[in-house]
């Protein structure tokens, strides 16, 4: 697959996928009304709904109806994004740009970029209960319990928590990879197993996934760090040379520029080799994997 | 039921859930310990529990088993903790005290307070999902769903909003009705009706819980807001008279302190009306309703 038509295959998913979150999302004509123009502000300022393309891509691989893969993407926009909301807060990161736009809690204000996240993370278990999600709801209570294992204290939030302390302490290599497994990696699992979920598929399969997810998710951060020492601020959609800044650990920082952009490339090729097992229905997860260390966004 | 003893069952469901909490949050020896610590001093800060008590006693008038009603219990207890951590945030309700002792992000810091809640949201729906939460996955996911509309933007996070911007804007009082019941009200009729969904109870026993549960949360709420005019900040174990300094829109402020009381009064009776079709089973439930209204803490 072609990178053009990876991308307009992410365009496809963000249209399909908005169009899923329009439901769920109205603006009601009351005063709580702006914790839904939060949200709305956030969710739809053209992120590159990576997750939600690798949620689909699963799906294909499994023959999922693509409309009830749509419903999961839509749940993990949710928790993608409440989780860029909070981390953006003044308290945490104290980013005041996201996606080439004022961050949430500069465009709005600090309380209510914290209910909008808060209302963002509740609303994807919401979708995820939901009939229409999928017809099985032992199924859907799967995909709850997995997203919720992915969000939480021993996954996306224990990364931020431990992220946040190593400004104080220092991390050795080892620390540092599993504080990226924890922050960014476990919502990428999660996105890469939801179809294996959907379909109710065997453990021989998910181990594969799993492979493919650790390797993809551990390129795609190092890929992120070295936008952020060598990216155009403009292009990436938010301030660079953050990390160095705030005296954060990285890959990059660790390893160097050079190394860092080798060891990108063999995950990725890596994370390739783990999809020998499927045919042509892997394409776009080849094509994402290719894609993740050869990006300018 | 006695005073007393429903002050006991109070303390016995008080254990019985903080048992249950004890098996999903354990402090693991990593760096994100800290923010499994975060969450036990919130959560083991001595509440009345009385979100708890009500799913219990919501469990026994349908015969469902206990130890499900203590994880349903469990769950709400998490989201419960959640919202007084960051309704007590700087940039939210900025207060200092909680439960007698120092409020979250005093007694750590403001980034793990709010990952703390996160985490919290998120186990929430994780024990829900859990297969030893109830047998049905049909159920779980109905607990789920009820559980998220309680809590997002048409519940508890959109009468928080509410609250926030009504700090600039007078409301009238139907306007302060509809907030309390979002904001307090929501979780509240959850406990009540987790019974009725874990025992896929008829929709008339639902009507009659709702109306239940609809009287009682304003009733409760009306004591609070009475209790922060009148009460003793030892007693109550927060400051007092924060509503009047932060110029916030009460019932209290609205009737007065005497028409107020007469209402909780009132309402409180009308709560017992709505358990007229249920005998002794409902005791604990008509306990509360006395309790509610009647209480210093």
């Amino acid at each position: 697959m072609e990178n053009q038509a990876l991308l307009e295959a992410m365009k496809a998913t963000s249209v399909a996928v908005e169009r899923v979150l329009d439901k769920f999302i109205k603006i009601p004509d009351t005063p709580e009304g702006r914790v839904f123009e939060a949200m709305r502000y956030s969710l739809y300022s053209g992120g590159k709904r990576l997750r939600s393309l690798l949620v689909l891509a699963s799906a294909e691989l499994f023959g999922v109806e693509r409309e009830h893969a749509l419903r999961v993407a839509s749940a993990l926009e949710c928790v993608h994004v409440y989780s860029l909301i909070h981390d953006d807060l003044p308290a945490m990161d104290d980013d005041d740009v996201r996606r080439g736009k004022p961050s949430l809690h500069i465009a709005f204000d600090e309380a209510t970029a914290i209910l909008a996240g808060d209302a963002l993370l509740t609303l994807a278990f919401e979708i995820l209960a939901d009939e229409d999600t999928h017809p099985d709801p032992y199924v859907r209570t799967k995909l709850i319990s997995a997203l919720a294992k992915a969000s939480g204290g021993h996954g996306m939030v224990g990364g931020q928590m431990i992220d946040l302390s190593a400004e104080d302490h220092a991390l050795d290599q080892q620390a540092v990879f599993r504080l990226q497994k924890m922050k960014t990696g476990a919502l990428i699992s999660f996105a890469v197993e939801a179809g294996a979920i959907m379909a109710r598929a065997g453990k021989p399969l998910y181990a594969s996934l799993q492979g493919y997810a650790r390797d993809l998710g551990l390129a795609f951060q190092i890929a992120d760090d070295l936008l952020d020492v060598e990216g155009d601020a403009d292009e990436v959609g938010k301030a660079v040379g953050k990390d160095a800044e705030a005296g954060k650990v990285t890959i990059v920082g660790m390893l160097g520029v050079e190394r860092a952009r080798r060891q990108a490339q063999m995950l990725s090729e890596q994370a390739i080799e783990h999809l020998s097992e499927f045919d042509d229905k892997a394409a776009i997860l080849r094509a994402i994997a290719h894609f993740a260390i050869n990006r300018r966004m």
